[in-house]
């Protein structure tokens, strides 16, 4: 399963590609889609739509995840960052795939063991989870932390229903 | 000119096209695009995002303009109505349109003459400009509204480039 995890932004927006066979991950692609933040916010957004848009269409993952955020510093910064969010959605929407959501403290605990890790602590374990990986930047990073925790929760529901199946069979 | 003026929403997303000659408008049409609130977010953001596409692709709008909102009751709220509206941007930004963005009050000074109206007074200015108009309901009246307060502006900005090129011939 080709999954992809997206850390949504209005300036940037980080995106990371796994491939998830059994319980190995192996690293695909990652990077970030920039807007001009000079530029008219309908062009940023359609900018990175089609950013986002050309991903999805080269790598086709099979799954997709996006960080559950939110920004309580000013109704202005959680509105941009919504804006940008309504983006990420609907890419992996118009591909036919069911959208996860995690909260980052989940994103955290998923891959780093606990709930409160830093920035650099989230880009140490994805180097651990994919080794050699050459990370875009910090967005990157953290698309690829959402794409590990989504990997994981398909892996964990797959278990689930395989031992639920049996328990009825 | 054919004008869309958009009210987003995640769950109503109103719009509304007129089509302005000179300083005469004419009501073409309005409606309101509707989200299942049961659904998954980015399923919703989807359903918006075809909805508002096939007005597009229906009326072919030239000009087009989105309510500003702000939703200071809480950060979720915010982050909802930012989801939406960034689906409300990138529907006309996809069509090649620049998008005329206004505060709320701007749009009800421009409609009712103070900045303070209220809906009802909205919707009663709306059937003035647009005598015989059967509307949608309330967020098809705002969306008129804004495409009303849009074209008034575009007017003024002809009417002030064309004194310019006067003055400078």
């Amino acid at each position: 399963m080709r999954v992809i995890g997206i850390d949504p932004g209005l300036r940037n927006m980080g995106w990371g590609i796994i491939e998830s066979v059994g319980s190995r991950l192996t690293h695909v692609a990652n990077g970030t889609c920039k807007s001009d933040g000079k530029a008219d916010l309908s062009e940023r957004l359609l900018s990175l739509y089609d950013q986002l848009n050309d991903v999805f269409q080269t790598y086709q993952p099979d799954a997709a995840a996006v960080e559950q955020t939110f920004v309580n510093k000013d109704a202005v910064a959680t509105l941009k960052l919504g804006q940008a969010r309504g983006i990420a959605l609907l890419v992996p929407a118009q591909a036919g795939l069911r959208v996860g959501e995690y909260l980052p403290n989940a994103v955290k605990k998923a891959v780093v063991g606990v709930g409160h890790a830093d920035k650099k602590q989230i880009g140490h374990m994805v180097g651990v989870y994919l080794p050699g990986v050459k990370v875009h930047g910090p967005d990157a990073a953290d698309a690829l932390a959402i794409a590990i925790c989504h990997a994981h929760h398909c892996q964990s529901a797959n278990h689930l229903s395989r031992a639920v199946m049996k328990a009825g069979a």
